[in-house]
């Protein structure tokens, strides 16, 4: 059998991000509509100003500023009123020195105007003057034409991930449609004589298939277009097979083959089907030690280990990163967001390999703790009923009780 | 012009909230794959333990823990192997005293057998004699039948969020489809004059609609179906006539009306639409201030303002907190991630007002600065400026500049 030359995850991760650098699936045009959590394949600019027109961000009366400084509730200032601007309207006159014109939100300031004066601010003193209890200053309560956005200024560069906020300042600009990258499509594949498809009723020494369904639910979250191509036999004929099928998608995801002959098997086709190959063979992690890294014909390939939980860690530790990637986002995002908790209990990990520690968390008072749940790796129970994970980086020795850590909690 | 009774957001939630929990949308059956994200109507129980039959987690030797006590390299424990164990079959003979069984990872165990020894914790003597240098305790290395669970036991509770996780455990014991509660359907109202269609040229002081586009982006990514009933004429006919429709939804969100003469009639329309009626008519919340609260007729209907960030602001603070709850879940969640960084500078909040508080983010070394990115509420460039949102929470006077704050990253 073959011994694994094991590497620290950071390291077998930087190796095969790289490898994977120029791998970038085209861009695509969609519907705003459908552009949520996609990233901009080019740099979308504005076709005019945003907003169009000077606008009220209040209800009141669009005057000249200097006509209100002074003002005070012994002192208004008196202002004749000679218009109301209706909303969706142009306004009608220019606004003279002492005159102001009624105005509510979004209303269009008048030629002339600089300012808003909030109504709580106004007292009405006959049918068309006001009094002004309180200065402005020039451009308050105002929306600059173009202050949104100036015509030609870049809205959002490439790269840039659409979030609800993105798709309202698109649409106001008019951009009903725009350029992202395409989405990974990934194969997904297992192996094991031992499953058997989950509407079967497994025989003696068998289980149902299940990682393919955690695999494609992790991958579509992940803005990724899974397809599970099915269970490929103990043999060198299927798995190759089922792999060049793979090579018909951007990533190949195969599963399971956790036992030594399996694993061996995987790995020989895999190492088979192009150059470069097989990068990684094994990782200094816990649970996912038995993890394949490699690229072929140009396409990503990672032998996930058929332990539920251990493939559900590498899941995220090694083929997340490289769909985020391949969207042309950052392999890890910039800032993580994480709870903070305190340890139960000592947990120890050997220098220089990774370890995940399945946590359910509780808070007590203000703080939060985190409890590990222990079992083995084949037990997807587990991963049920913990809330999130915490990991040990290869260079920390373990985590003392009572000691922070950051939990990303699983959703 | 009328002025509000203003509510803290606290207690607007908290009595919103409560007027809903009567308001549960039935339950459905959906397929595993659908399943995601959905939560269980229902308890989820094991019909038969999982896994069926004792396996091994390891590749080795299934043997008799007993007879490898003691067993070290310079006194090796002797073993006869006796039957190797296929994948997915039921072992052929069952393990006696002094007797070996080859076994890969995910194997069934023998009768007999009570541990397995990895390989490499073994040494190759004759084509069917090994030698044991490590000795194994009873159930080391093996998933019992039923460790994962046990026949009858419960796999998920009712109210339980359907994870990857939780995907593969269902599978694996041949669950595949499953009781959720049904997606609360959300209607989407824009009203105010000023606003056309996306795909329409605006007029002199006419702006594009875009609201509705965030807000449906929102809603759906938290789990809602929401669907855009269009734009409504500032009439009472119009209004009045677009709310009726909404009542065929579980929820209405009407949006815009920001100025007071909307405003007025959008609440005079939802105060006729049935009882309770308006709970809250504005809020202190800052952006977000002109925000209604009703329920008419069992369904809840919310006012949002019409400033895009506000009615983004208002989303999350009181409609996201509803749509959890509507699907069974805590209005809030019970761990909420967030990226812990520091404040660059000083920000002021009234007491007894929420503040929240658009920022990007930064790394300087080890730490995360929080930069505030001031500009109107009007001005969604602002929201798309910022990496996410500090809340002060009513009982705060503000936050100095250094102060650690949590940021709640806008995804």
């Amino acid at each position: 059998m073959e011994f694994f030359e094991l590497k620290p995850v950071e390291d077998a991760r930087r190796l095969f991000l790289t490898a994977c650098a120029q791998v970038r699936p085209a861009a695509e045009t969609v519907r705003l509509a459908d552009a949520l959590g996609r990233v901009t394949a080019a740099p979308v600019a504005a076709p005019a100003d945003l907003p169009p027109f000077a606008r009220t961000s209040v209800d009141g009366f669009a005057v000249r500023a200097a006509d209100t400084f002074g003002a005070s509730d012994g002192l208004p200032a008196y202002l004749k009123v000679t218009a109301e601007i209706l909303m969706g309207e142009a306004p009608v006159l220019p606004l003279h020195a002492g005159q102001a014109q009624r105005i509510s939100t979004g209303g269009a300031l008048p030629d002339g105007a600089d300012a808003v004066v909030m109504v709580e601010y106004t007292e009405a003193l006959a049918e068309d003057e006001i009094g002004i209890t309180r200065p402005v200053s020039p451009g308050e309560n105002v929306m600059h034409k173009g202050e949104d956005a100036r015509a030609g200024e870049v809205l959002l560069p490439a790269g840039h991930q659409v979030r609800a906020q993105e798709l309202a300042l698109l649409q106001s600009a008019g951009i009903l449609q725009v350029d992202v990258i395409r989405r990974p499509t990934v194969a997904i594949i297992s192996t094991g004589d031992e499953l058997v498809d989950p509407e079967r009723e497994p025989g003696p020494g068998q289980i149902r298939e299940s990682n393919a369904a955690a695999l494609t639910a992790l991958a579509r979250r992940d803005g990724a277009v899974p397809t599970y191509l099915g269970k490929a036999a103990d043999t060198e004929e299927a798995v190759r097979e089922m792999l060049q099928r793979g090579l018909t998608y951007d990533v190949i995801l195969i599963s399971g083959g956790s036992s030594v002959g399996t694993r061996d098997l995987t790995s020989k086709m895999i190492a088979e089907l192009g150059e470069p190959g097989i990068l990684v063979h094994g990782v200094k992690l816990k649970p996912g030690k038995p993890t394949i890294l490699a690229v072929a014909q140009g396409k990503p390939v990672i032998g996930l280990p058929g332990h539920p939980v251990s493939a559900q860690v590498v899941y995220g530790l090694l083929v997340a990163p490289l769909l985020r990637q391949l969207q042309g986002l950052a392999a890890e995002p910039a800032f993580r967001p994480a709870v903070r908790a305190r340890m139960t209990k000592n947990v120890a990990s050997a220098t220089g390999r990774t370890d995940c520690i399945r946590v359910r968390l509780r808070r007590e008072g203000d703080e939060v703790w985190a409890e590990p749940v222990h079992g083995k790796s084949g037990l997807i129970s587990t991963l049920v009923r913990a809330d999130g994970l915490v990991t040990i980086s290869s260079g920390k020795e373990g985590i003392l009780a009572g000691e922070w850590v950051d939990v990303e909690v699983l959703v």
